[in-house]
């Protein structure tokens, strides 16, 4: 193998790929990238097992050589190393050359650099996906499906299923569903693909997808989905990036979605979340987070407050923009509330309540297809 | 105490005291800031025994009201919360109360907040320190001279002065030294203060020092420095910062810096740190550090490398702006010449060494009165 490549697109290839290597390995050959040169460009992979990432740099773009391969070949390159020294070079042109032994030598300016490789037959291919359950969607919606409810996958390796987000696609809708048991994230967005492609039961690990939403590009890009047996593909320009999906039957949620409300109001999306955050600091003194929220008599506001047996107390009326239905008091984890107003883009916040031990229901007010259930804290007073 | 104050005066110097304020700290009114109201102001107080600060809010600023007292008094209210909250509140304007038992009520806009504060009776005098040893200098001065040694103080507390900057004076000269046994910094600059006040053996914490250095203003402000028995106090506009004198006898230092040089080389300072940061990320992997520089004949450039038993050898011809003297292989701490590159402004750096076994000197070549030694790394080959 023997190349000489332009430093930035190096650079923004091995970005690309170097989410996917981790540093606690037990695999020795995946500490590494692989670099493989043809006729047609570079090809870098870096793999946990997990995630696997593949990104190509073509020989040109736009006319303009990146890439001028003398001697085809692979290799697999310490990645730690390589990530760090790529981006340290002192010239724009790198020249890369395996010798004996996977040994390789890279030369920029008058750096020069001598590293030793592994041999690439050792690394693990890459799977073969299936290609016909293959969907296409904006890069910018799957960004924001992924925000909506990954946050609300659960943190607790012992029940595995529950770490990853619920994809599920019915008739052009696609469907993402999150919960750790205290709460629930859900959003469907209507996908242009062939009427007869469904799936159901496909979960993939929340951390993945965060990885995947690095990379995705921000402007209107279309990424396709390859879903196959147990993992799936995304692809976007010269990138791909494979996730394993997770073993193991998702619960049924569709239940605990209450379908009416003992009261219901709508507040402006900001104050309501500033307000709950000043509540949120006095209760997170007390490690537990619990905010209350009591409707007024007038029907024109609530209060919200949060108490510390130690600090004193936070109390605050707010105002709502409407407000129907039976009187309430509701305490809840407060951080699962701001979590949600984190993540929202609209103004006003629509949230339905069943009762003082039962699921409180927010969704945006002026966005379909959002939904986000919290369970309330049980408390006796 | 009742007091009405503009949210954003207050807190910016809740900003400035919080500095003081340790969360691991053994004496509870300690996890709080003192507040005391009278007709002129407000004035906070932090402290974790080793820095104290004192802020001052006027009542009055360029002819605002800043803080209408209605009643005086004082009052701890607990650091952390109070930090958050104060910084959230929904209006500029902010309502102070101290009601019985030190009960503390906050109110603005629609937040009410009742807190429970401490005895301000418990909270600990500031000294007051004798004025006699008083000088003053420009903020960026003083900010300069603690950024050019500061980084090299011991972090090892088994030899508590040595965690120092040390300071002297005389002749109108005030000088820093810092070092921790394998490397030393120091800087001296002219001040204008009257010529018979001097002192030396003040030792003040490097710690402290880079807390003093995120509060001093980064324009043209003087700052007024009363150096006591065992206190020093830096004075800037309305904030006082307090901060203990070290125990101990600092070395005398003078012996080591050499006066004669076998070989001479001046560099343009960022290739040189670019060259040796690239050695330094191989080295990095060794957990060694070690960065070699040897001379080349024809007295045109430097070769400096590194090399890891695993990973394989970086080596770099990097040209210089002179050299003269000695041929010479020496092998260094490069993360030690780092840091002394990453504090320099100046476009060139001299550098003398005194042999393979030696100290070297690296001085910024347009730029009097900085000096910085390094030793060498000790290899037998």
């Amino acid at each position: 193998m023997k190349f000489t490549i332009q430093k930035s697109q190096l650079n923004e290839s091995i970005q690309h790929v170097s989410k996917a290597i981790s540093s606690r390995t037990t695999i020795p050959i995946l500490t590494g990238i692989k670099l493989e040169a043809n006729a047609a460009g570079l090809t870098l992979t870096a793999s946990d097992t997990d995630i696997s990432i593949q990104a190509f740099v073509p020989s040109e773009l736009d006319g303009q050589t990146i890439i001028s391969v003398e001697r085809t070949g692979s290799v697999v390159v310490p990645a730690k190393f390589f990530v760090d020294i790529v981006r340290k070079l002192p010239s724009n042109e790198v020249h890369m050359e395996v010798v004996d032994n996977f040994k390789i030598g890279i030369q920029s300016g008058s750096t020069e650099i001598q590293l030793a490789g592994l041999d690439p037959e050792e690394y693990p291919l890459l799977p073969r996906l299936a290609e016909n359950q293959t969907l296409s969607m904006p890069s910018e919606v799957l960004r924001s499906m992924i925000r909506q409810v990954s946050f609300a996958v659960s943190a607790n390796e012992a029940t595995p299923v529950l770490t990853g987000v619920l994809w599920s696609l019915e008739r052009g809708t696609l469907k993402f569903v999150a919960t750790d048991r205290h709460r629930l994230a859900s959003i469907e967005r209507p996908i242009d693909c062939p009427p007869d492609l469904k799936f159901h039961n496909i979960v993939i690990s929340g951390k993945n997808l965060n990885e995947l939403n690095k990379i995705l590009p921000e402007q209107n890009t279309l990424i396709d989905i390859v879903v196959a047996d147990n993992q799936v593909l995304f692809r976007t320009g010269n990138v791909l990036f494979f996730s394993r999906i997770l073993d193991g039957t998702y619960p049924d949620t569709s239940k605990i979605i209450p379908q009416t409300y003992k009261t219901e109001a709508v507040f402006a999306a900001k104050p309501l979340a500033d307000a709950i955050d000043r509540a949120y600091l006095l209760s997170r003194e007390e490690k537990t987070n619990i905010v209350r929220l009591t409707t007024a008599d007038d029907e024109k506001s609530v209060e919200i407050s949060s108490s510390s047996s130690e600090l004193g107390r936070v109390t605050e009326q707010l105002p709502v923009e409407r407000l129907t239905g039976e009187p309430l008091k509701i305490s809840f984890n407060s951080k699962y509330i701001l979590d949600v107003l984190k993540v929202t883009d609209d103004e006003s916040m629509w949230i339905g309540f069943t009762g003082a031990m039962s699921p409180m229901i927010l969704r945006p007010a002026n966005e379909q297809g959002v939904l986000h259930l919290i369970l309330p804290y049980r408390t006796t007073n």
